[in-house]
C-alpha cells in the first residue's frame, strides 16, 4: 500500500436518515482534522448528487457549537439521495473527483452506498488514480452483513421500546386489540426491538411478526383471537415487509398502486394503508369494536431529542475509524464485533472489504425468533438491549390486588 | 362549609391517557397521606367502571420506588374508561361511595369527568350525602375552559416539536411533500405545538390546519404547491379534526365506515386514513411521485421517556391542590393561572367551579393563528414554549455556501 496521499476528501450521507447519522460525519470530520494528508474535507450535498453536480460545503470550518447540535441532530444534515448510481453515474463522480483532487471518499449509509463506494473505487483503480473509499455503515433496519449491529439501529430500536411502553400501557388504559406497523423491509430486528420496554409478563407487544416468518392472514388473526381471549387486549408490531405464506408481502396484496422507488421497491412506508387493511382484517374476523392501527412512519428514523446514547458513541467512532483506516489503507468498511455482552458490554471496530457489504442483506438470525414465528427469544434482548442505552422504566397499577 | 369529614377517598383517571396523568395521580397521593381526614385512598380501576363495579386498589401503600416509576410512566396506571355516565350510571356509583363510606372524589380527566364528577356531586348533595367532588384536569389537546393550559398539554406539545424537528429534517434531506396528521379533534393547540422546534426561517412545517379554520380543499393543495414551488419541498400538519368550508370533517367525508365512540365522536385517530386521504389528494393535484403521510396517532400521548419537566411538575401540582381545595371546598376543578411568561414563566394554581369546565370545550384563540389560517403567531409560541420544558435544537448543513 503506498504511503496517503496529501489531497481532499469527500464524505457524503446515503439513503433514509437514521438518528445518529450525523454523529458519524461528526467523526469523520474530527479524525480528518487530525490527518494533515486530508486538506479540504468537503461535504457532498445530498449525496451523490451532489458528487455529481460538484455541490460541496466545507466541513473544517464548522464551529464547535454547530458540531454540538449536530451529534444530537436527526437526519442527514448534508442531505441524502436515493439515486442508486450505475457505472456511467460514477464516471461523472470520478470526473469531478480527479478535477478536484479528492482521493478520501467516506460515504455513510447502507449497503448500496457500500456498492457505490466500491464501484467508484474500482473505476479509480482502473483508470490508475489512487482514490481511497470507505463505507461507514448506517442503517435503522440492522440489515448489513459483516457488522455485529449497525449505527442507527440502537436509536430506532429506543424509540421502538419507547413507543410500545406507552402504546401496551395506553392498550391497558382503555383495552382493545392495536397493531402497530414497524418499519423493516427485508429484517424484522426493529420490530423486535418492540419488546424491549416489557417489565411485566402481561406486557404487550404480545406478537410480533417479521419479514422472516411468512404468516398467513388465518395465522395471524387466530394469533390476535388467542391473546384477545386470554387477556381482552393484544397488542401486536408488524413489519412493514412481512409476506404471506405464498412469499407475497402482506403490503403489495393491498397496493392498488404501486409506488416504487428508484431501486424498484414497493412504497412501504409513508402511509397508513397496511396498518388500516390489518385492523379491517381483525375487525372482520374477531367481531370487536376497538381495534387501532398506527403505522409508526418516518418518526422511528427522524424523531429529535431521542437517542441512544451507545449509538451516538458508536456511530462517532464508526466515522473515526473510517478516517484511521484510510491513512493505511485503500477501501473497505467499518464493521463492529462485540467484545462483551450484558453490563459488561463492549466493542471493537475493524475493516472489512466493500464487496463483503455491498448490495447484501441480513436477516435476523433463527436463534432471535420464537418456535412459533411470533415473537423474540431472550438471545434477541440480550444482542439488542445494550444498543439501546437503557429504555425507560414503567408503572401500572390496575392489576394490583383489589380491596 | 362545613369541616372535612374523616372519611374515605376515591381518585380516578378517565378518557384518554396523557403522558402526566400519573403524576397527577401521584400529587393526590402524596397530599392526601399528610391529612388524616383521609383514610384510605382508593384507585378506582378503570374509572367509572371501577367505581360501579366496586373494583379498587389501596393506594397509600405504594413504595416509593413505585412512586417513582408511576410519576415517569405515560397512560393512566389505573385504568380508563369512555364511559359517560348518565344519572342512573352515577346513582350506582354514589351507592358504592355511601357503602365505602368514600366522602372525597378525585377525577382526573377532560370536560367529561369535570361533568361526571359535578353530577355526582349535585345528586350526594341532593340524598344529604357529603361527598366532596374535585376534578383534575389532563387532556393533551389543551381544549379545558377557565384554565390556562391543561397537565398533558406540554408534554404532548413536545413530542410534536421533536417529532417534527426530525421530520422536516428528513424532508430537507430526501425532499418532497409530507403531511402529518396530528390529534386534536376540537382545537389546534396541539398541531401549533408542531412549530416549536423551528430554528431556521426555511425549516417546517410550513403550513398548519386547526379545527378552528375551516379550510377548502383547493385552498389547502394551492398552500402546498405555493410552497413547493418556492423550496421543493413542504412539511404539512394537519389536525384530525380539520372542517372543510361546509363544517364537515374532512375524515368524516372520506369515511366509509363511521365507528363512533360512546360520546358520539367519529373515530379519527388509529387509522391513517385521513392522511393518506391528503396525500392522494396532492398527489393528483400537484403531480409529484414523493408525497407520503404519517398519522401521528396514539405515539402523541402514550410516548414513554419523553415528558415536558414543566408539565411534570404542573400536572403533579394539580393532584395535590385538588386535595388540599377538598379539605376547604364542596367542589371544584383545579385550574392554572400563568403569572409569569418568557425565561419568568410561573403559574399559581385555582378553584374553579365545576360547571365552568364541565362540557365544554376551548378552541384556540385566533391571536394565535395567522390572518391566513395557515400558521401560529408569534403570541402562540410564546404562548406554548414554556410548557415543553424546553425542545431540542438541531442542525442542518444542506444550506451553507458552496465551496
Amino acid at each position: 500500500m503506498a504511503k496517503a496521499a496529501r489531497a481532499n476528501a469527500v464524505v457524503g450521507q446515503s439513503g433514509g436518515p437514521t438518528g445518529v447519522i450525523n454523529a458519524s460525519l461528526v467523526g469523520v470530520i474530527e479524525e480528518a482534522k487530525k490527518h494533515p494528508e486530508i486538506k479540504n474535507l468537503y461535504g457532498a450535498v445530498h449525496a451523490v448528487e451532489g458528487m455529481v453536480k460538484d455541490e460541496f460545503i466545507n466541513l473544517k470550518k464548522l464551529t464547535l457549537a454547530t458540531i454540538k447540535d449536530l451529534i444530537a441532530s436527526p437526519s442527514s444534515a448534508l442531505g441524502s439521495s436515493r439515486d442508486k448510481p450505475d457505472e456511467a453515474y460514477c464516471a461523472k463522480i470520478l470526473e469531478v473527483f480527479k478535477k478536484r483532487d479528492i482521493r478520501y471518499f467516506f460515504y455513510i449509509g447502507g449497503n448500496d452506498s457500500a456498492n457505490t463506494a466500491h464501484i467508484i473505487n474500482t473505476m479509480a483503480a482502473k483508470s490508475g488514480y489512487e482514490l481511497r473509499a470507505f463505507h461507514i455503515p448506517k442503517t435503522i433496519d440492522n440489515d448489513l452483513l459483516v457488522t455485529d449491529h449497525c449505527p442507527g439501529y440502537g436509536t430506532a430500536a429506543k424509540f421502538e421500546a419507547c413507543a410500545l411502553i406507552g402504546d401496551d400501557l395506553d392498550n391497558r388504559s382503555l383495552p382493545g386489540i392495536k397493531i402497530d406497523c414497524i418499519m423493516g423491509r427485508n429484517a424484522g430486528f426493529l420490530t423486535a426491538a418492540a419488546v424491549l420496554g416489557k417489565r411485566r409478563d402481561d406486557d404487550g407487544p404480545h406478537l410480533l411478526y417479521f419479514p422472516e416468518k411468512p404468516v398467513s392472514m388465518d395465522k395471524f388473526l387466530g394469533d390476535i383471537e388467542g391473546v384477545y381471549k386470554q387477556l381482552g387486549r393484544c397488542v401486536v408490531a408488524v413489519s412493514e415487509g412481512v409476506c404471506d405464506t405464498d412469499g407475497v408481502l402482506w403490503a403489495e396484496k393491498l397496493a392498488r398502486e404501486k409506488e416504487t422507488d428508484a431501486h424498484g421497491n414497493v412504497q412501504l412506508s409513508g402511509t397508513g394503508a397496511l396498518a388500516d387493511f390489518l385492523a379491517g382484517k381483525v375487525k372482520g374476523k374477531i367481531g370487536i369494536k376497538r381495534v387501532r392501527a398506527d403505522t409508526f412512519g418516518y418518526l422511528q428514523r427522524s424523531f429529535a431529542g431521542l437517542q441512544s446514547s451507545v449509538d451516538v458513541k458508536e456511530a462517532r467512532q464508526c466515522g473515526r475509524m473510517a478516517v484511521k483506516f484510510a491513512m493505511k489503507e485503500n477501501s473497505g468498511s467499518v464493521a463492529i464485533e462485540r467484545t462483551g455482552s450484558g453490563k459488561k458490554y463492549a466493542v471493537n471496530y475493524f475493516r472489512t472489504e466493500l464487496s463483503n457489504v455491498a448490495e447484501k442483506t441480513k436477516k435476523m438470525p433463527d436463534e432471535y425468533i420464537n418456535a412459533e414465528g411470533n415473537g423474540v427469544t431472550e438471545a434477541f434482548v440480550e444482542y439488542a438491549m445494550p444498543l439501546t442505552g437503557g429504555v425507560p422504566r414503567s408503572e401500572y397499577l390496575g392489576n394490583r390486588p383489589r380491596v
